[in-house]
């Protein structure tokens, strides 16, 4: 997440560190504020894209959207600009996550504006708001995110022989309920039976397609009561996941051997409360 | 919870004294039964509400379901009138958080009185059921209800990165199906679809807005899927939440050193069992 | 459960002795085949109903489905009056949840031969098949039957609170959409519109009613994501629950000081491996 | 799931015994290379089927599509006909899981070809799908896959009265539903109104049919947030399941006494750190 190499000497003219400052760092009044600033853009950003895809809202507003929209291509132009001439290092910024996604986020907007027909450039400017993670980035919630991966990634093996299982299971479903209903209900090919399945095994129903015959009806109700307790696999998978994280997480926490006092940073030497030399963290 | 501050000496003369025991606390036969009284006229209030709105009722009972309003405004007025009085602090009730719902539910009473054609009043009459919430003050609802809190405001962080990649997944998600199913398959705009999502994701599936083609079912399978995954982590934030601030209740209760008994009163002096004397409760 | 008592001493003869023991037992293959011959009857009988509401099905085997109900009608007369007869204490039989259950499940077949358009009675004989859960007798299942009651019981006072919060909820949500969005759109009154925010709460979503307008469908959308967040709270709950009913069963659960054998039997005086005196059971 | 004993000596020819490596293992880079052809024909092979159920699809390349069709059958015939050659023990795999699967997945083929208008077939067909598991062999899936049976195998009884209490509740619902609303509001018989009670208690809610009368939305509701409680109930078991097949996993796994380092070979006799003799692994 942290773009900027603490490593190599700094070779950064002093009105680009500073206001490299602002625009990386969150720990000035600044950098606070032009996150905020930069926040609401992108919010609004998104809320224009919401805006112009409703025809009454096209119709009317038209030529003030197009010109809000323009206004807002600048403006992100502008910050990817300062972002590259402010960063440590230009191409680590421009080759990183947030680099690319910063990329993506205003070329849309020029090639809409050539093209003004093109619908399907409307996702890719909807990427814009994986920006707002931008702002996740305080240490806190990238903390608690890390737990959150970090448990779902122990758990991934389980997770993928469940996913195995659950769509073994709507292929057998979906394809006997194409034999049991047939195209006359609804059911008009295995893959429409399937999507019925998942339909129905994950409890969504939207009841566009639902069984007619009896037998039919008894081979859903299975599946849904199927569904009911499959349900309850991943949520103890991931719950396990979660408690042993959190339960690594303490362990690795040091405490002072003389006061208990937890250190919350994970590299000091002394005790944060008494001064108590630590001894070194566990690896 | 409690409006009432203990510190000060009282200067309420003995009969608002008495009043007010009956009103605020519910530890004598003559408050519970207040509070129970205090229920019936709740709920038959929440009741009268919801009847209302039932056009066949209002044709019918009209006068009578006024009559009733009118009653029931002038009961919640005086019992407001008779908590100021009797209120340790008059000031420090009203603008508690139970003193401003007491305030709100009699308020619209009266501009419905005035103003019968006024609908949107109805909902903040509805307000009224958030004074049920009175009721819960018993102790062990409260304990209850403060463990709860308590694990979903240590979760709080986690479900904001939760809600975050939600909100971010139902955009993205919308946004695509918006180009894949487009305006004549019922995704009218981008909002629409977003909302076709966060009615997918979270498995209510209403059914108004459904897939028509392959493509469009293909890629609401892999929400479907998606979502029914998702739904395991919040379970599993609460649950790691609400098991850590039982852990936490546990590790502050006391035992008796001599006999192990644990202690309800968590500011005795004594066991409760056996008498020996206890170490202070720990900060 | 057990419905006879062992205290005092039997005065019964020894043919309804034995007859007691083949009806209330299932420790002798006799009684075994009992439970199993009454669980075939119990099932069929219900069966019966559904198959007797069945427009087509009562049109074309009116007179068969007849005889056969006089004859499960009989059999379980047959069966209460064998029961009252072989049980210990005769009078203890007939007011147990079984003894109840057992008469309830044979008084509708009367009533419904005696008065055959009497359709309510339908549903009291679908109790019938509260008595299959005197198959759930066995001894694993009662234990574990009870780990679940343990738990829920204990989680009592907060799935009070939770519910209490959930019904507040709907209500307030349901009050704010019948102005929203109004008769018009389906919300054709407060309780309409409350029936409409559990179904959405719940994530069962029928889409009978469904939010027309884009205020509607905004407030629908948090309802929705609020719902989702929300189930995750009594599965916390419960889960928290039965982990702790699993550690007390854990804790309260002997071993042998000698070879470390856990013992099964709660009163058991001697290990049952090795033969050592064991401590008495924790209170 | 290794269908190759290891107690008997081995009397195949030294290329049967090489060719079985690449078959059965995936331990080398031939076998896994078999693996993968393997697991990309199954998954066409699936394809296959799904799209020969598309009726413009099949009218399309009706020729094509059977012509691809006898080509897999004739792939998988040459396969099941080698890994019974090349099999240690010919009948032990014939009559394992996976060799009843694969001969299963072969048989409909042929039948299909013969007889193009049997459509059961296809849903037997799907179960080729089953093969996929063979690819989940890999050691780490098998051993959370294990987890997981453990997890629902402990926890079977609970959830066969977790299931039976469902089915009681759902019954009597339905019984009571059918009589609320009738046959003119969509419950035409009690078994259609229970499918409408599963519908509602597990949340997935089609609409297709939805109460229409006061009192059934009222009753409707109840079941609603009784479904939404009860699924916390599975996914408590679940999760306690899965915590204590961990910890039991855990408590298995043996540590140096030297130096703690914890032990990955189940069987191995000294520490794989510093060497020193390890105690022998708990039965």
């Amino acid at each position: 997440m942290n773009s900027q190499s603490t490593r190599r000497p700094d070779r950064r003219a002093p009105w680009r560190v500073k206001l490299g400052n602002v625009i990386y760092n969150n720990d000035t009044p600044a950098g606070r504020a032009f996150d905020l600033l930069l926040t609401v853009l992108i919010l609004s950003s998104v809320l224009l894209v919401l805006l112009e895809s409703v025809s009454g809202f096209r119709a009317k507003y038209g030529p003030l959207l197009r010109t809000l929209e323009a206004t807002f291509a600048l403006l992100f132009t502008l910050e990817y600009l300062l972002r590259i001439v402010t960063a440590r290092h230009a191409s680590h910024y421009a080759r990183s996550f947030f680099g690319v996604v910063d990329l993506l986020s205003i070329l849309p907007g020029y090639i809409a504006l050539l093209v003004p027909g093109v619908q399907a450039f409307q996702v890719v400017r909807a990427l814009r708001l994986l920006r707002i993670f931008r702002i996740l980035k305080l240490a806190r919630y990238l903390n608690e995110a890390s737990v959150i991966t970090e448990a779902l990634r122990a758990s991934a093996a389980k997770i993928t022989v469940f996913l195995a299982t659950v769509l073994t299971l709507v292929l057998i479903i979906g394809a006997t309920m194409y034999v049991v209903e047939g195209p006359k209900n609804g059911y008009t090919s295995i893959p429409t039976s399937v999507y019925w399945a998942i339909v129905t095994i994950t409890t969504v129903g939207y009841g566009d397609i639902a069984p007619k015959t009896g037998l039919g009806k008894l081979i859903a109700s299975a599946t849904m009561i199927l569904g009911y307790g499959i349900l309850a696999v991943p949520t103890g998978i991931v719950t396990v996941g979660l408690t042993q994280a959190h339960a690594r997480r303490a362990a690795a926490q040091r405490t002072c051997p003389n006061c208990g006092q937890v250190q919350r940073d994970e590299e000091a030497v002394f005790c944060s409360r008494c001064g108590t030399p630590l001894p070194p963290p566990s690896p």
